[in-house]
């Protein structure tokens, strides 16, 4: 083999579809890199371990794997295992028909991106952004238009003012639910707004709602203004309740994108592993109620680690960080008000103290109205006494630039 | 909402990748839609359930998920999980860095496709062919040149003809092992010489091999060309020996493919699940040689089933078919050799005295060398007394059409 080898070199012209996708750098980096033992993580919207139902999904799976025949073993549909899609469709109150099982949160994005996203098509977003989204972007060499993410939430006025002016993107891209980075949940009436402003000028809504179900305290805003639009794709996903190893969510889809998203799904893998699909539906039918029951219980543990990281940047930090606790999801979103403070030198020393976070500058997906002044803190993962050491360790590092 | 729905329909305009995809039609129709408890099923490359390890994997997965802190249910790296990253490595005798896992030997076909397809690029195809290959081909929107696939497997003869008159395909799809469908295996000299023309003519060999464990006679062709080489990848699955519900594969790529296939892969789903990943991982170290016994179990009960439909069909149908006893894999592929039985009304007659198959027309991808005077007869999942019993309804479907 070898002399043939050394004839001739390939060209090795790379595809249209992999030359538009950038080698990866900053935000995804540090979330995906082994992990630093020595170090507090506040990295990724990951969940405790210890709030994941081990013991009982292990039981689920055996149970599944005993059934004659073992049908979890075999081929499935590609649409996904019935008894999960009917279990999902009817907590969110839409014919089975439009649910979709995927391989997590990001696989419903990468489906919206290919069946909506013509090459080169133009994409509203976020700004600032849960940036692998970009990265998602890319699959389709999307051109991007940022929309400012305040208080509030997604800033209808500035998408109105957008595309009154003409413009007409294909899709919008947001996270309504304890936005990632930025903490806010858009209010159930602009959810109204928003998918009027969809319809009105053709584009389709990406909802993305990983964290949706963890809410600790609060009015929950509606989804339904989702669910009654053909001009929404709602993506949801399991890794945020029961583990992101699951590789686990759905989408709902509007009947009008169905059959090409089974047409698409079937020509990448098949189908969702049926040992997680029917392992899972066997772990919510455990009991009546029981997913609520792991939500139950794990509301108050991430409403305690917000509160517990606030309280003690407060006491540590209350001269360099504003900071805001969340009604639900895994971040704090803390603003340097020090003009002093160099965001990117903050973000080493806090490296070098012991404690990594992602830097807001990360977040940007346009004009920065701020974001490179926020650090963003996942608390998720981390027990309380950590969070408090993190705090303290912040305030080292800040202190390393007041000399 | 409703007032904005019906003020304004959507153009609702496809994107070019979905526009490229056809609804399903023929094969897939039969493999993917729901099972026929009444009739035999001889329909797709199914593994005998009674063959999983299901047992040892429900305890495999169990001691996974008792690890502390769940590290299955955690993010893991695109590439895959380490530990099963090296026991592939080690045994498909290659660095562990060209290893990259996927969701089944589908999904390994469609990071290639869209690794190596510029979209209308020119591949080469076995013919006949899996068809779910021409599927995925048009994620691609691929032409196709078929290659005669004979007794002795890939006609290298005409592939080299047709290079050598200045045909330039940019990929060349065959299943070099037990031959879907048509059951014939490239013998190593064969496979240097593919690999060569490859290297000369510049383009890249989907080597897809889903049954090359299953070999019940003979001696194993080589792998090692396949591997030696920057010209191929090499497609590979747990589905035919693990189960296909598990949804997990791997590929071996060539180096200059391996940083923009985990480009690609991390934007549609990440990575494969981790909880399968690390089951599975769990499973192959429970001893030494633990896969290789999993292996030995089910070669011996595969001949069985081979020899003993091939026998029944030699004793009830020999004068209208021409069957040859495969050396491994799960189908049999007998001709027709009464041109008085109309093929096509014989898979109606058949599906009409309890036997479903699929009828050779469905794997043709060019001119008809005879594919169409065929039947892909599956026993993988069937025990012998049923095989025995298809055989006599095949034999009646036969008697039918004479009267």
């Amino acid at each position: 083999m070898t002399p043939a080898l050394t004839t001739q070199q390939s060209a090795f012209e790379r595809t249209e579809l992999i030359r538009a996708l950038s080698a990866p750098k900053g935000f995804g980096d540090l979330t995906l890199r082994d992990r630093r033992p020595d170090a507090i993580e506040l990295l990724g919207g990951i969940p405790a371990p210890e709030l994941l139902p081990t013991t009982e999904l292990a039981e689920a799976i055996t149970r599944v794997l005993e059934k004659p025949g073992a049908p979890a073993l075999q081929y499935g549909r590609t649409e996904g295992l019935p008894q999960l899609r009917e279990l999902i469709a009817a907590r969110e109150n839409v014919p089975v028909e439009r649910v979709l099982i995927t391989n997590g949160g990001f696989h419903g994005l990468s489906l919206a991106i290919h069946l909506v996203v013509e090459r080169g098509g133009l994409v509203a977003v976020d700004n600032p952004i849960f940036p692998l989204f970009m990265r998602g972007l890319e699959l389709s060499a999307a051109r991007i238009h940022p929309i400012t993410v305040g208080e509030l939430g997604l800033d209808l006025d500035e998408l109105e003012s957008w595309l009154v002016a003409g413009a007409r993107p294909v899709a919008l891209y947001t996270v309504p639910d304890f936005h990632n980075p930025s903490q806010a949940t858009l209010p159930s009436a602009q959810r109204v707004r928003l998918v009027q402003l969809a319809e009105r000028y053709d584009f389709v809504v990406f909802a993305d709602n990983p964290y949706r179900e963890l809410r600790f305290t609060g009015e929950p805003a509606e989804v339904s203004a989702f669910h009654d639009s053909e001009h929404v794709i709602h993506i949801n996903t399991f890794t945020k309740t029961l583990g992101p190893g699951l590789r686990l969510g759905w989408v709902v889809l509007p009947e009008r994108f169905v059959s090409d998203a089974v047409a698409l799904r079937s020509r990448q893998d098949s189908h969702t592993s049926l040992l997680v699909q029917a392992g899972i539906a066997e772990l919510l039918a455990t009991s009546e109620g029981y997913f609520d029951e792991v939500l139950d219980r794990a509301r108050p543990v991430y409403a305690r680690r917000a509160r517990t990281l606030a309280d003690a940047l407060e006491q540590h930090a209350a001269d360099a960080l504003s900071v805001t606790v969340p009604e639900g999801g895994f971040f704090l979103w803390p603003r340097i008000t020090d003009d002093a403070i160099d965001a990117d030198q903050l973000a080493a020393d806090a490296s070098a103290e012991g404690i990594e976070y992602q830097r807001g500058s990360f977040f940007r997906s346009g004009p920065d109205h701020g974001s490179s002044r926020h650090l963003r803190l996942s608390f998720g993962d981390t027990p309380e006494e950590k969070l408090i050491e993190a705090a303290k360790r912040l305030a080292r590092a800040i202190d390393r630039q007041r000399g």
